[in-house]
């Protein structure tokens, strides 16, 4: 083997031992939150955890499902968190996702929504379809 | 390139554009709900789920897991929903599983189970082999 | 055929029905819990869950990934579980790994955290990742 060689695959070596020595290399993902109550500290967690996964890994993609008691996070005049929502839809990769079945359970209009949040004909199944694109799925509960 | 045939490339493209167009088109999927507590609110979310699931997809199976307080929702005696289980069960594509460690650590007999509801050795296990087999996966908080 | 390739044909078919029959044959597999919550119902459930899997399939992988409230359950002079939770970790294939990102905005150091308990730089990723390896999902809610 030549020398150029040979220090070529010693170098392709050390950077493949580096890179498997180092797991908490800041890595992106997609992930899929699911909010389903109304609880302050569940909205309050949600907004937080966007914001560290964002900073963390800026190129992370980052989808909020809500259905049930979940809507009321993005429904003007019942959410107390407009402002922090907001902040969180500037970002690049977020976006909050309303169910239309519970919208339409719950007798909330499109226009009632605050802006730029989207809505999906069914919140579960948008869930189940992240899932199997293989994001990962965590459920939002921390009260 | 015979009309004929340059025709029916126009039409595949067609269908394609308009498929991928229609996100909001009715399909079918697989989904196991993970329920643990005896809460009211949760109880009557997971049944109200199934409805919905159902009717915007009647092909969709669905599979409910109970372990730990989650039983509370199928022992006969315990159950305040016993006829929406019912109902939930009377559809093609849905099952009610209990986790039989849990019946054992609750002294729980299959005889007190609800008609039609199911068990398997293990809850966790269950949910668990399900996410591998690609079902999508939703935790039950709604409370 | 000879006799002796015939009975090994007929052992062979034997095993793979019995195999077949019998789903509640023990199996392991890999699942990671996610607390967020300092509810002593769900503490107490999850080292519960976690000595249910190991004694039904002693060869199951589990991890439990605390951020957000979860932290308390393994922050020494804030757990009531502390014996609970170094008898769980005395198992072969349990771990336990608490977020620095939490762990910061809490102002705990590694140096409060129980002995053997683990940490990574990003508890949401570590649970992405774990999906993605094929890993079971289970979120703790029992209160």
């Amino acid at each position: 083997m030549k020398p150029i060689l040979a220090i070529a695959c010693c170098a392709l070596l050390a950077a493949v031992i580096v890179r498997a020595q180092s797991p908490s290399a800041p890595q992106w993902y997609k992930v899929v939150f699911d909010l389903t109550t109304d609880d302050p500290q569940d909205q309050t967690a949600v907004l937080r955890w966007l914001r560290e996964v964002a900073s963390a890994n800026p190129r992370s993609e980052m989808e909020v499902v809500m259905y049930g008691r979940g809507l009321a996070l993005v429904v003007s005049g019942r959410s107390a968190l407009t402002d922090d929502v907001a902040q969180a839809l500037a970002r690049p990769h977020v976006s909050f996702k309303v169910c239309e079945i519970a919208m339409r359970n719950q007798k909330v209009d499109k226009s009632q929504l605050l802006a730029n949040v989207a809505t999906v004909p069914d919140g579960i199944g948008e869930i189940v379809t992240r899932q199997k694109e293989g994001w990962g799925y965590i459920k939002v509960v921390a009260h």
